[in-house]
């Protein structure tokens, strides 16, 4: 059985573990206070275009949703997600058990534009009997595998600016994102035109590890504070820190998302060549092909994967994931299966 | 310069990276269910005499006591600590965060007797107009560095359960309390006469990780949607699992705690050999020497640790911390220069 | 001006007044330790046929819907409502703030059925990582005017009984509910089918005040500790409980709602008779006729109501509320300026 | 038996109840929209001498705790009060219950000094592994009689500005402060030199309520969201502003505070007369006297009061309260009882 059901059934990239051994008896401070912390965030905001940029390093991202979130609103104030959302769908109440409401709005797409963030606000104006929406949470690629182009974002942020909402983007696959074909981000526009958002180590080779990264550095003071209160600041931050640098160093972060897209792509095209169609439109590492239920069964004999939703009585859609670790020939194997089922 | 700050300056022991070397491309699924979980768990259960307990792998310690605090209370309940406690002294309001008090009470050597505790029930006693004591919070070894005997935790336990209160251990420096010359407990032991504990791997031997012991399954139900929901629950909970795996699959954690309090021990009796005391009776990696503030000075040129408490004009008390991956020699060398200066 | 938008622009029934000065200086206990809480809790047990019942009274139903929901949940438990139902959109989050995700669903007359909760129970499976469904939260009457029939209530008890998850029913129109034309409950009836509901007091004659039935004392231990800590416990509970005796030591509780039904009745005829027609179908005091913009504006010259919802270019819909307050020769007028608009 | 236990054991002053009755049917807005609250807030922004100051009416001591405090704290954020303060001694963890510690210092009178709040940031000063002070809470009059002088009042509010902190007064007794013997401050003064207080009415003849008073208003901003969000907005919220506005529109609140202190200060002296001693040195209309227990005994025969403090074999200190409502004959009854037993 091999396992396309996500992009984490394997541990770290190799040379996420050697630098791993290289430094291990190396004395550091504790809690973030570790040299490779300094490094790594230097790394980054070369990368960012943003030396204003403050820098956070945790273990998750749902805690890292958590944290960010119930850090920068205050009692009364709220969250707008996409349905798909990952806060919304996926994070047991994480958000609402800090004190804040989730507002959902249907997409098509897994994106927010504008116009759905300015019919939530429609809705919530009857203050005070109604929450006030104060941050507009996406994620790029999105959980259902669509990206933002850099307009989108642009304008968004823009939107979002003239309303007193800050923009924070869920990057958890923030590197599949900036590798799609059809990406025109770098995180030096993301640094531009979001708040805060979060570069996602765990699903692109790294053991554990996402990077928060405050754009503005005046939301960040005393995020510190938070993290260590919700339990999210770990002793030897250094096991984060060192990830990152070691990804950041040099392309290894990209190189990495853009093999897995890479491979992902490569099964698009046969599911397309056979006549499938999708359930949305992915150009990352996450597919949702829609096939009959009899080819979903063969093919679970050999893969697992999630049957994502039913479509008939014939058809359902299923979830695809590739990653760093994906082994090529079981893609060619996969796509071997499907042409001949 | 050499580090006697604290016991998560280095990395983990080579015997967990190697593990996490030669399992790295296994694929496991995520989210705690993956094998090394099964495995680690059976393996514990059979050190803890009992295989009904409950088991999960979480990164910190903080993280675990707000876990696991905040999942047993109801709204109206609260925890009694020790004013030294962690959660009361040292985790930013963590527990407060979830919504519950934490009642302090002062003591002696940083232990709860059941005296401590009649003493709280008496005090809020006034209902509805105060919190309801519901979990008496211990820490073994205690933050300052003392441990329980088996009849103390006995004498505890059963004074808890007369009173319809939960005793729930902070075993962040549990292997170092389990291995020290007095001490006449063991997970056995511990596991009988608790209603949940934890065992520390942080502080001794790993990157990260706390293992989550309920001793009464029933205390354990829907655990998991809670791990999820405080952001505690790893994507790759392969890394924590591994790691308890190793080192428990023989004696490897008491082995690393036996040499941090060998070591810490070697210190302590140099100290008292200078004619210096303590300010805690410490038989465990942590000691609280007090020592003139002229030889304090002399020994911050090599050695990095807290002051810890001001004494008088003349005297301080500073604290020292050892770990399995105390370099011996440097021990030697702060003797020596113990007797020195 | 004559006021139509809610049934709280009057203070209290005459014979509240009268009964609060007859009581004012008798000495009494405080936080609802004092004597009249105790006949006011047997005057309402009695007509609940349920001697076993636990019953508190509090000041508001924000505050009442966040006690209860809260006070019952576990950390990781959420409720479920029409997408309608006050928690849901009324109340700034109040049930957020206590941690709780609040479960909406689109529903067609404001009321759950069997079925709706059943759609949640669905998407709400994937644990851990969605919240766990355990209150199925309904209003009677509704938000929107709609009532349940003990044949609705029943089997949506039973339903929630086979599905582990607690009835409790919004009352803060109960009254309005049990006199409508249309209606087969009771009090009694309600105890029976229902976990906890409420029966509310300020929209129907009281200055303030709602009653919260727990119709299994089992889940009322301690809630008295959640009354204060959520600041709900007055200090002279007198004048809730005083008010409550009033209300239910004969009928007045019901002869204020059918008055408040029985205006609102005839306005619906009127409103019929003329050829409009209704966004619901209320048998209670909310009425939301769909009407013309031109006549709504003339209305709003005598009359303030709420635009509740626009329909098209020419035709929206207001909501008009009646109560015990209401004058009839208002009423009278209203129809008559309708007719000849 | 008559009470000396509380002041809050009988109803309203007549002349609020004889206004309640004659605005009954007067039709207004709700939820704090009308017309008496915005003349209520006339006549006290008067009082304060400050135009600028926001206020809001809400129904009692504890809900308004835990509204400003949580209003006005961030996540990581602590609230300062003595140990004998209300919301550390006796409020159900009702702070904790939003998320937030609460610092208790010891004191010797139940006033907390600029060296006390100095002591506390000393404490916490290692961030950001404890909570960050960032309200100072005292109470005036103390929940032991005490009052603060202007000159304490004023210093401890520069030392709050001077150290980024908040100081926030509750005034549950404030009318008892300010019309004790030794009082020198005035509403005016408190406005200047506090960041937010409140008057109560519920301990000094209103049926419930408390007047909140943020003298700067930029802190008040958003503060109706969270009244609602807290189930502490009432619908008819014209029962709070009409009391406030007959407390204040003359000098009735005072001389109504200033009876309840002259009748304890009738029974001061003649326990001093007695011979007996005071556990506090009460200026206002709570005492503690230290009596013999067969005094004790002997009195309880008639009177109702708390034993408070049990001070050696012979001797207790119980508590007597005064307030509006004291009947002066049952003063003069006690006096007697106590001169003759």
């Amino acid at each position: 059985m091999y396992n396309f059901k996500n992009d984490y059934s394997e541990g770290a990239h190799p040379r996420i573990l050697d630098k791993l051994i290289a430094t291990n008896l190396v004395q550091q401070l504790g809690y973030g206070e570790d040299e490779y912390a300094q490094e790594a965030k230097a790394v980054l905001k070369e990368k960012l275009s943003n030396q204003a940029a403050t820098i956070h390093f945790v273990s998750g991202g749902t805690q890292t949703n958590l944290l960010v979130i119930s850090f920068l609103l205050r009692v009364h104030e709220a969250v707008i997600s996409a349905k798909t959302g990952h806060i919304a769908a996926n994070e047991t109440g994480a958000i609402e058990a800090t004190g804040h409401k989730v507002i959902t709005t249907e997409t098509i797409d897994g994106k927010l534009r504008p116009e759905d963030v300015a019919e939530v606000l429609a809705v919530y104006a009857l203050a005070p009997h109604v929450v006030k929406p104060r941050i507009v949470y996406i994620s790029n690629s999105t959980e259902i595998g669509t990206i933002y182009s850099k307009d989108e974002i642009k304008t968004l942020y823009k939107f979002c600016q003239s309303h007193q909402l800050l923009l924070y983007m869920d990057g958890a696959r923030l590197g599949h994102a900036l590798t799609a074909e059809n990406n025109d981000l770098t995180l030096a526009t993301i640094s531009q035109y979001t708040d805060v958002f979060y570069i996602g180590g765990t699903k692109n080779g790294a053991l554990l590890g996402e990077a928060i990264i405050f754009n503005k550095p005046e939301l960040a003071t005393d995020f510190d504070y938070a993290i260590k209160q919700k339990g999210a600041m770990l002793a030897k931050g250094r096991i984060l820190s060192i990830q990152f640098l070691e990804l950041f160093k040099d392309d290894l972060y990209f190189d990495l998302a853009r093999k897995a897209n890479t491979l992902a792509m490569r099964i698009a095209t046969a599911v397309r060549e056979k006549g499938y169609t999708f359930l949305t439109q992915s150009t990352t590492n996450q597919l949702f092909p829609i096939l009959p239920k009899k080819i979903i069964e063969r093919l679970s004999a050999d893969y697992q994967f999630y049957i994502w939703k039913n479509i008939d009585a014939d058809y359902a859609a299923i979830r695809l994931i590739t990653s760093w670790a994906t082994d090529e020939e079981k893609v060619t194997a996969f796509i071997k299966d499907l042409q001949e089922v």
